[in-house]
């Protein structure tokens, strides 16, 4: 969708190709998306000139699930996936006993067992720190399920919903979902605190752990070094997580712009 | 639709007649909505000794845009609509120029201007009071139009979200959204702060002023005075408004049961 319109806006002969920072699972919402994507330099410079900038022209043609809050030139090195330093995610429960408040119901999930937050926030700290993910993700073939989780941490805010707030270098597919899915088993006392780090040492999957369905989940930013460290991250992340998704190298002539794309997406594309 | 809901699970050969508090516009949203229906004295006691309760049984029927929080029997005396001593509409604009966060777009209007919120402030300050609200409601045959608006007042959260918190004894049709409208011709520049109080003050509805669209409004709360003085608020406000529907005498048999209804229904049906 947001390929096609800058394809469309910038009047290229084919739809543009993104490059983002967090690949969320379908139905996952992505209000701190970033993004970016190699651009003739002829066609940027016609852009730039235009009254109203890109950003404006692409809100015109975006439909209403994806908006664009910034664009401009990314500095040298700068890759939107590889020179990430974490992305956070949150992911929101309400144990309402009367269920979601409607106006949020596609952005949480509705438990219907009461969650003890202080008990998840306990069982979450034997996940942080670097570990083999392996038992909270979708094997992938030939890539590493080795992460470090930075942050993970409860919180209620004033609409009985409970926040899981997660930060780690990168995830894997499910990772946040079926982790979170773990601690709500703790908290609503079905587990003990011990088992989601119980799990975790043992390296595979075990089927009592539910991955939560996606709506719950938004991408809500994602962190980057100062611009004289970007290219160096990149080409780090790249070696370490054996990327299996090599960008082209750079057009010599062309121009990387980089899109904030914070509102996330329902549709999950951005 | 909570009307078949409720005729559903109480049994009853048709569906229940509900009257509600506020009868928002279709795609107002209504968090606080508050409802009664009278019941059948059978089909209520039948009600109250099933395990769950209505409102669980209730939850199970109803879509999962319209949330019932509780159920309960009315006090003697209740009326929904009559009894309210006064509403509290919120109207939630935003004015970031990239648009509104797509989570909240529901619920949120875009505005394409800056607003200065201490200008609609000012500006807000000349229709509090009770007055003839005929230019800003649309005309019902037969209607009194004079109002008591006993609060509108501006704040911004930290999203760039501009809050307009609206309360009076009752509203007539469109009035928020033409009320909030004429402000933000204000907030953006276009017109004096004199200008919505002037408006008032011809008592005819101006073209100038634009009724917003519905989905930026939600019904937040309804008050009502201590359950002795419930019988006599409804008496009054049926004789000052003229009530062009005035329910049914009461089943002396019968009992009264309200609803509170706050996630408010997309759908504009409660």
């Amino acid at each position: 969708m947001a390929e096609e319109a800058l394809g469309r806006v910038l009047r290229l002969p084919e739809p543009a190709s993104l490059t983002c920072a967090g690949r969320t699972d379908a139905g996952v919402h992505a209000r701190g998306q970033v993004a970016h994507v190699d651009v003739p330099g002829s066609a940027w410079g016609a852009a730039e000139d235009t009254p109203g900038g890109l950003g404006r022209r692409l809100r015109g043609v975006l439909p209403a699930d994806v908006r664009v809050t910034t664009v401009r030139e990314a500095p040298s090195g700068f890759d939107a996936r590889f020179s990430a330093l974490s992305r956070r995610y949150a992911y929101r429960v309400s144990d309402d006993p009367s269920g979601v408040d409607p106006l949020d119901r596609h952005a949480v999930l509705w438990w219907r067992r009461r969650l003890d937050v202080a008990l998840m926030g306990a069982a979450a700290a034997s996940l942080t720190g670097e570990h083999d993910f392996a038992a909270y993700c979708r094997p992938r073939p030939g890539a590493s399920t080795v992460r470090r989780l930075l942050r993970l941490d409860w919180t209620r805010d004033q609409r009985t919903v409970a926040v899981a707030t997660v930060v780690a270098d990168a995830f894997c597919h499910h990772m946040v979902r079926a982790l979170v899915g773990a601690l709500l088993a703790v908290g609503e006392g079905r587990r003990p605190v011990s088992w989601p780090g119980e799990v975790l040492a043992r390296g595979v999957r075990d089927g009592a752990v539910t991955v939560l369905p996606p709506h719950g989940l938004t991408l809500e930013h994602v962190e980057y070094p100062v611009d004289a460290d970007l290219a160096r991250r990149a080409s780090e992340t790249r070696r370490v997580r054996g990327a299996t998704c090599v960008p082209d190298p750079p057009d010599p002539d062309g121009v990387q712009a980089a899109a904030s794309v914070p509102p996330g997406s329902e549709a999950g594309l951005l």
